[in-house]
């Protein structure tokens, strides 16, 4: 991709309306654009990044015997009804067909998953089993928050696991519960605890929320040095000692980027969701669920990790590995060297972008910075001359002082691959 | 995977409401599940599927420079408004926010994607690009049809592409219509036809519809051998003779999976959206715009291919390249070394289902028809004995007879990566 051809636009001055300073980055070079208040268009910047942290979620949901799905955004009123749901859920937008059929856009798919378990599950030899998807939601929020902190419309992954026991389910659960934490650190993000949450209107007993540790967050959460976690809801107000230890706890801010909940048979029950047992008996399963924010996480690395420059990504979420910069000289020596290695770097299957515009030095370096790809090579008058390439890093969460600053042209690609392995640890 | 833990749902008698050969497989062997009339669930099977018709869209798509992004299912009134089809688009489903906000389910892009692209381009020197995305669409139609068909919620791969001119839009176009020749034939989908279409409300000029050729089709189709293809709006009614050479033409029909259009400006004068031209004057850029039905492509494999005992898939498209089979004997040796097969295989990277059940062989091999993997591993007392596994295939649109129909099992895993090599061929 040539940088005069990706369809992002990169704002040089302050940005109007963003408030944070993940949120100001987003829109500042170029990876979100508002189609509606509460709802993003991904530009390329931006989706390369969140396709790539729903490649990680992928594998660790996988890893954990996941079945990827899909289930609609819309789904008929009934289910709502049949659950319970479909007056108390505040967020839940509703819309008549022209045939007079009630829709409602779903919020989250407990009812729509459930529906679907009835059709297939009949024994229990097929327990446990737990289905996911990454796919768009909508909430009907009265207020949105930072870009894609707090949307009215969303990418979510939401898994629902089906097991015939409270304790398999349990065993289930901090089995997602630790692929979480790979997810959260994979992304690059650092400062992520599970905290332990109430479950709210999902039903159920145990719940834990994922929180990034973070100023701008909304929600308030308890650490104590004694290792327990939790949120707000946890902490009786006015007391806030804890439970376990009887210390003072730590109140910080959080972002909630993903929560995971035992749900028991609220949902099985209401829906009568069954199966036959061993013993011939029919049976509510077990169920749990867990979700993560795959727009919000992009948005939570932004928030931790970007400085005023731009985005700092990891090699993992980076939307280009690599960014060619050539320092136009008169001669188009620069640009026709920097064209070849964009060349043979895509020839390698190397996300690669290329600047070859007429511009000053410092306007590519910024943009750059913008773009945050993690290696930068440069190619100038002064370079060329001595066969190299300057190499630049902008990686988040390591430190790349051991790390060359030169390639020597004639194994610039080898030399660019070893990088890219270097930084993926 | 092992096939008891599959979230699907596999029916032996014939399938209620379902009136084609392909939507009666596509609900017999547990691909699609009817969330609501018009809106399915794809279960692991149907999701795989569709993925790998993703996965060779993507690929197509950036081979003709396309940028990929997300936009937003849901859109405010405003720019539908704009453009003039807020009221004439009939199947535009609408609703209202608890603010009192606006707010339209995106049936296609042209709005959303005119907006966004006004905050991107300025200059004539961005141009040309290509944006596009694969994404849910709601249409509320009034009447759906045979399953992934014709739907209300859809997946769609839309692109849009921005020109300085009408001739720059004409080359890319027939670029485009030559990347969906391979997508589709990719997919493995025999009689497809691009046809001279009218380009009815999305204005412009030029338009062609992707055909697949099949009794079931909801489209008539006019064929002339002198090549000359049009849809039924083409032709006048009652003289159906091929207005280039005047001979009688072909009259079939046919299921549209694709679409191209060379829009004008229709939606860049209506929406304002401008560029600097090279003169130094603002300009409409010329656009055009290209959709193909994600899910109604999987829907129109199966009209195609399909046969009495299951789907037949290429090895492109297959949800599963490998099912190893065990006809179980009492003391489980056939089990344990499916078992290892099957694990040999995965760790290969091999997507392989497992399938140890205490079933019949009958209804084991009916199964693996209705999964359809291309390649079948059958494990039995007769077989291990000669340490070796017997392979079966169920390869859509290709002669098997040359290949082996048996591997050594302790060549098992070398095997299987050569037949594959040679069923995707």
């Amino acid at each position: 991709m040539k940088i005069e051809n990706l369809c992002v636009k990169r704002l040089y001055g302050d940005v109007a309306g963003a408030t944070t300073a993940g949120h100001k980055m987003a829109v500042k070079a170029g990876y979100i654009y508002q189609t509606f208040q509460g709802g993003y268009t991904l530009t390329p910047l931006g989706w390369r990044v969140v396709r790539n942290i729903e490649k990680i979620i992928r594998e660790e949901m996988d890893a954990v015997d996941g079945q990827e799905i899909l289930m609609p955004v819309v789904s008929g009123a009934e289910i709502w009804r049949e659950s319970g749901r479909y007056d108390t859920v505040d967020v839940l937008a509703k819309f008549k067909g022209r045939g007079g059929a009630e829709y409602v856009l779903n919020p989250t798919h407990e009812e729509v998953v459930t529906d679907f378990v009835k059709s297939v599950l009949t024994t229990y030899r097929q327990l446990p089993f737990m289905v996911y998807q990454i796919q768009t939601k909508f909430r009907d929020e009265l207020r949105v928050r930072a870009g894609l902190i707090r949307t009215r419309e969303f990418i979510m992954k939401d898994a629902y696991s089906f097991h015939t026991s409270q304790s398999d389910l349990e065993k289930y659960y901090y089995r997602v519960l630790d692929a979480y934490k790979r997810v959260f650190a994979r992304c690059g993000l650092r400062n992520v605890v599970d905290v332990l949450s109430s479950t709210g209107d999902m039903g159920g007993s145990i719940a834990h929320e994922f929180q990034l540790i973070n100023e701008m967050g909304e929600d308030t959460i308890y650490l104590c040095d004694c290792g327990f976690r939790a949120n707000k809801e946890m902490v009786t107000e006015g007391n806030e000692v804890c439970p376990k230890c009887g210390a003072p706890m730590h109140k910080v801010r959080g972002i909630e980027i993903g929560n995971i909940f035992q749900l028991g048979t609220k949902y099985s029950a209401s829906m009568h969701l069954t199966y036959t047992a061993a013993d011939g008996t029919e049976q509510n399963p077990i169920m749990g669920c867990y979700g993560i924010g795959v727009g919000r996480t992009m948005a939570a690395i932004l928030e931790e990790s970007a400085d005023e420059y731009g985005p700092r990504w990891n090699m993992a979420t980076a939307p280009f590995a690599v960014q060619v910069i050539a320092l136009t000289d008169k001669e188009g020596k620069t640009n026709a060297t920097a064209e070849k290695i964009y060349n043979d770097l895509r020839a390698a299957g190397i996300e690669t972008l290329l600047d070859t515009r007429d511009a000053r030095a410092g306007e590519k370096f910024a943009d750059a910075d913008l773009i945050a790809a993690p290696i930068r090579l440069v190619i100038s008058t002064k370079n060329l001359a001595n066969n190299v390439a300057e190499v630049k890093y902008r990686v988040n969460d390591m430190d790349t002082s051991g790390m060359p600053t030169l390639f020597a042209l004639d194994t610039v690609v080898a030399d660019t691959q070893n990088a890219i392995k270097q930084l993926s640890k």
